[in-house]
C-alpha cells in the first residue's frame, strides 16, 4: 500500500482514506467481492487515527460502494459509480435523514396521503364537507375588497391590524376584553401550536393533554424534544385530580386542551371543569393552552365561553381558527395571550414565514365585519346536527352490538369504542381496502386498540353508510380471528 | 427549623424546599431584608442536596420573592405575593427565554419594527412600493375564480395541482423540464428555506453562502444550530476557488446562493462562474440551494436561467416566490427538486402549518395562466429601471466623493461602499433620529463596517431624495468624528 495521508492538508483525513480506497478499486485491485483489510491494518497502513478510518468506510457503505457482512467484514459492492453521472449528486438519502424535524408519524403520514386521495372514501376526514363551503359568502367579501383601493404587501408581524380589531369585538362579546396588540394572525392553529412549541417550550419538557388527544396525532412535539403526558378524561370533562398529580413533575411546561368538543373524543368541559382546570394551573402557574377551534359549532342551543374569558391570572395562551367553522383553505389562525407573549411569537413567525397571507386576511376581516361569518355559522350548526344525527341512526341500527359511542352535542366526531378486541391495523387496512379510510384511536393514544374517530362533518349520506357499512365488515372480520 | 421533607413523595424535593421558604417569609418569622441561612446550612436542616437547595433559591429570585447581594448572601424581597392574585400568573419571563428558537438578532429586530412603522421613510425595505402593485390584475384574477365553482380546502401537501401544472409549464420556457410532484407550494422564499433547514441541514453543520449574504441577516439558521460560511464575492459573481476551498470542510452540507441580482449586492453570476459552481458543488457532491428570488426582474434584456436548468446531477433545490415580482402579500413560493427531497419537505410543511392559502394559490395560478405575470414583469422591468436611474443620478451628484457603489442589472439594490472609516452603528441611528431608516451592511456580514443596502424598489422620487440626503448627513457626520 503506497500512499500518503497528508495531516496538514486542507483536505480533511477521512476524504483521503475515501480516496485512497476509491483508487484501489478503480484500479482494479480491489474487485466488487474484495474483502477489505480490517480498520486497524488500514489505520496501521495509513498511519491514522482507526476512528477516522471507521467513518470513512462507513460513509462509503452509505454510498452503497462498500458493504458491511456483519462480523465478516467489509466488503467492496460496486465499482461502477465512474459510469454513472448520478453518483456524483449529493447523497439525498443522508439528507432525507438529517435535519432537526422528524417525518410524521407513519400511521399520520399514511392517513394523510389518503386524505388527498379523492377516490377514497373519508370517514377519517376532520373537515367541512366541500358541500358546506359558501362560496357566496367569499364572493361577496371579495367583491367588496375589489370596490377600495388595497395593496397586497406583508402586513405587520402581528398580523393586519383591521382583523385583530374585528377579533376583539368578536371575544368582547363574550366577555373577553382584549386588544389588537394581545392578538396574532398564524396560518391556522396547527401553525400557532408549532410556533408556541418552537418558541417556549425547552427540549425535554413535557405538555400535559387529555388523553387521547389530537396532540399524540402530531409528531411535530417529538420533534421538537417535547413529550406529551396524558391526563385522562372524566364524565365532565378531564379528571383534575390527576392533573393536579401530574403537574408536579418539574418538567410539565405547560397544559393543551381542547376545551368543547374535544378531538378526538367530543368531549366538553362542564362549567365546574372549567373552574377546576383553570384553579389547578393557577396552583401550579401552569401556562394553558387552549384550543379552542371548535367552540361555535354547538347544536344544543348552549354558547359555551372560552377559558380565557376566566383566565383572571394570564394562564391562558388562546387559539383560534376558522379552519373548522368557514373554511380551512384561507389558513387564519389567531392567538392571543399576554402583550409580550405575542410580541416573541410573532417575531418568531417573522423568522419562519414572514407572515399569513394578506388577501386571506381581508377576507376574514371582511366576513366578521358584514356579519356572514355569523351567519355561516347559523348555517353550519343547522347542518352539522342533521349529519350528526344521520350517523347516530346508522349507529343505533347497526352498531348497538358492537360498540358503545358518544353523543357530541357540536363539533364533528363521533367516538366510537368496539365492545371485542379487534386487531386495529388490521380494521385499518381492510377499510382501505374496500375504499374507506378511517382515524383509528391509537393515532391519538398509541395504547388504545379499540376505538375509532368518526366525522361526520366531511361525508354525505351514502358514502358515510357506505363507510359505516365497511367499517362494521372489517371489525366482524376482525373480531372473528 | 421544623419542617421534613419527604423524599418519596410525588411532589419534587425542590417544590417542598419553595413551600419551606413561603411558610417562613409568610409566616413573618423571615421578613423582608432578612439574610437567609446559607445553602449549604438550608440543605443540613433539611438534610437535602445542595444542588436542590441553589434550584429552588435561584427559581425564587427569578420569581422575585427572593434577592441575592452577589456575596453578601441571598435575601427576602419580597412578601406581598399572596396580595397579589397576578403572583401566581405563570413565570412568564421564563417561557419568553425558553424555547429552540432564538429572538431575531436584534438589528434584524428593530429594522423590522421600523419597516411597520408608515411614519418612518425606509431606505432599507427590500420591498416594491405600494404604488407598484398592480390591484387591477388580482381583481381581474378574483373575478374569473369566482364565475366558476371552486372550494377553500386544504390543498394536496404539495400545493394545488394546477399551481404546479402552471409553474411546470413557465420553467418549461426556460428549459427547465419539470413535472408537477416535483413542485411544491410553500408561503414565500423564507419559508422554504426555514423548511429545507428544519428537515434537511444537521445541526452543526454549515450552510455556504455569499459574503455578504442575505442568509447572515437570518437568525434562523443559527436557532437550528447551523453555521453560515461566507464565501467571496468576485468580479463575475462568487469567487469559485474560495468555494472549491470551503467546501472541502467535511461539516459543509450546502450551498445556498442567489445567483441573480444578489440581496444585498445586487451582483450577478456570469454564465462562466454558474458552470463553475454547478462543477464545484458537483465535485464537493454537494447540494445547491438556489433562491432565485429576482431573477426576472432584468433591466438590460437580457433574460438570465436559473442554476436548476443546467443542474445535469440533480445538485440543485430551487426556490422560486413571487414576493419581489408581483406582490408580497399573497405569500406564494415554491421550492422544486427530485422528489423524493420534496415528498419529505412537503410531509414537513403539513407539520408545521398544513399548507399555503388556498385563495393565494388560486390567484397566482390564475395570473399564470391568462398572462399577467408575464405583463406585469414587463412593467416592473420598466419601472424599476426607472426608479434605479434615479437613485443613481442622486448618487453620482451628491455621493461621488464619499462612496462608490455598482451598476445593478436587475432587482432592488444598489449597494454602497463608503470611503472613509464610519461609525455605522451611529450612522444608523442619526438616520433614525431623522425618520430614515437604512440597512447597513453590517446586517449581512457581521465584519462589515462601510457598506450600505440601498433599496430603489420601495421609496417614491421625493422620498428617496430626502432619505439618501440625510444617509449623506449621517456619513459626514460620523466621519468628521
Amino acid at each position: 500500500m503506497e500512499w500518503t495521508i497528508t495531516k496538514n492538508s486542507k483536505k480533511p483525513i477521512y476524504v483521503q482514506i475515501r480516496e485512497f480506497i476509491m483508487n484501489k478499486i478503480s484500479s482494479g485491485e480491489w474487485f466488487v467481492g474484495y474483502k477489505l483489510p480490517t480498520q486497524r491494518e488500514i489505520a496501521t497502513t495509513l498511519n491514522v487515527n482507526r476512528s477516522t478510518v471507521k467513518y470513512a468506510l462507513e460513509e462509503m457503505v452509505a454510498d452503497g460502494i462498500l458493504e458491511t457482512r456483519g462480523k465478516a467484514g467489509t466488503y467492496v459492492k460496486n465499482n461502477t459509480w465512474s459510469l454513472h453521472d448520478n453518483f456524483v449528486s449529493p447523497n439525498w438519502l443522508k439528507y432525507l435523514k438529517s435535519g432537526s424535524i422528524m417525518p410524521n408519524r407513519e400511521i399520520t403520514h399514511s392517513v394523510h396521503n389518503y386524505e388527498f386521495d379523492t377516490r377514497l372514501i373519508r370517514l377519517s376526514t376532520g373537515e367541512l364537507s366541500p358541500k358546506l363551503f359558501r362560496q357566496d359568502i367569499v364572493d361577496d367579501a371579495l367583491k367588496t375588497i375589489s370596490s377600495a383601493p388595497y395593496v397586497l404587501d406583508y402586513s405587520h408581524p402581528n398580523g393586519l391590524y383591521e382583523l385583530r380589531e374585528a377579533l376583539c369585538d368578536y371575544y368582547a362579546a363574550l366577555g373577553m376584553a382584549i386588544e389588537p396588540d394581545q392578538v396574532m394572525i398564524v396560518s391556522g392553529a396547527l401553525q400557532a401550536l408549532h410556533l408556541i412549541a418552537l418558541g417556549m417550550i425547552q427540549r425535554g419538557s413535557i405538555v400535559l393533554s387529555e388523553r387521547p388527544s389530537y396532540l399524540y396525532s402530531l409528531s411535530m412535539l417529538e420533534s421538537l424534544g417535547v413529550k406529551v403526558g396524558g391526563v385522562p378524561l372524566s364524565f365532565d370533562g378531564v379528571d383534575c385530580e390527576a392533573l393536579d398529580l401530574a403537574a408536579q413533575n418539574p418538567k410539565v411546561a405547560a397544559y393543551y386542551t381542547i376545551p368543547y368538543f374535544h378531538n378526538p373524543t367530543g368531549t366538553c368541559l362542564s362549567d365546574r371543569c372549567v373552574t377546576e382546570v383553570l384553579k389547578t394551573c393557577k396552583k401550579h402557574r401552569l401556562p394553558v393552552i387552549e384550543d379552542d377551534t371548535y367552540r361555535e359549532l354547538y347544536y344544543d342551543g348552549h354558547r359555551r365561553f372560552p377559558l380565557k374569558a376566566f383566565d383572571s391570572n394570564q394562564s391562558v395562551i388562546h387559539i383560534g381558527s376558522i379552519s373548522k367553522t368557514f373554511c380551512a383553505g384561507l389558513r387564519v389562525g389567531w392567538i392571543i395571550g399576554q402583550k409580550e407573549i405575542i410580541g416573541k411569537l410573532a417575531d418568531l413567525k417573522m423568522q419562519t414565514d414572514y407572515g399569513t397571507s394578506s388577501l386571506s386576511q381581508l377576507v376574514l376581516c371582511e366576513i366578521l365585519k358584514n356579519g356572514s361569518y355569523e351567519q355561516n355559522l347559523e348555517f353550519l350548526r343547522t347542518e352539522l346536527k342533521t349529519r350528526r344525527d344521520e350517523m347516530l341512526e346508522v349507529l343505533e341500527n347497526d352498531f348497538s352490538d358492537i360498540a358503545s359511542w358518544n353523543t357530541p352535542q357540536g363539533g364533528f366526531f363521533v367516538f366510537l369504542t368496539i365492545r371485542s378486541k379487534v386487531d386495529m391495523p388490521e380494521v385499518f387496512r381492510y377499510c382501505v381496502s374496500k375504499g374507506v379510510v378511517i382515524n383509528p384511536g391509537y393515532m391519538y393514544d398509541s395504547k388504545d386498540v379499540h376505538t375509532v374517530r368518526l366525522s361526520f362533518a366531511f361525508l354525505e349520506k351514502d358514502e358515510m353508510r357506505y363507510a359505516l357499512a365497511v367499517l362494521k365488515e372489517a371489525i366482524l372480520a376482525s373480531s372473528e380471528n
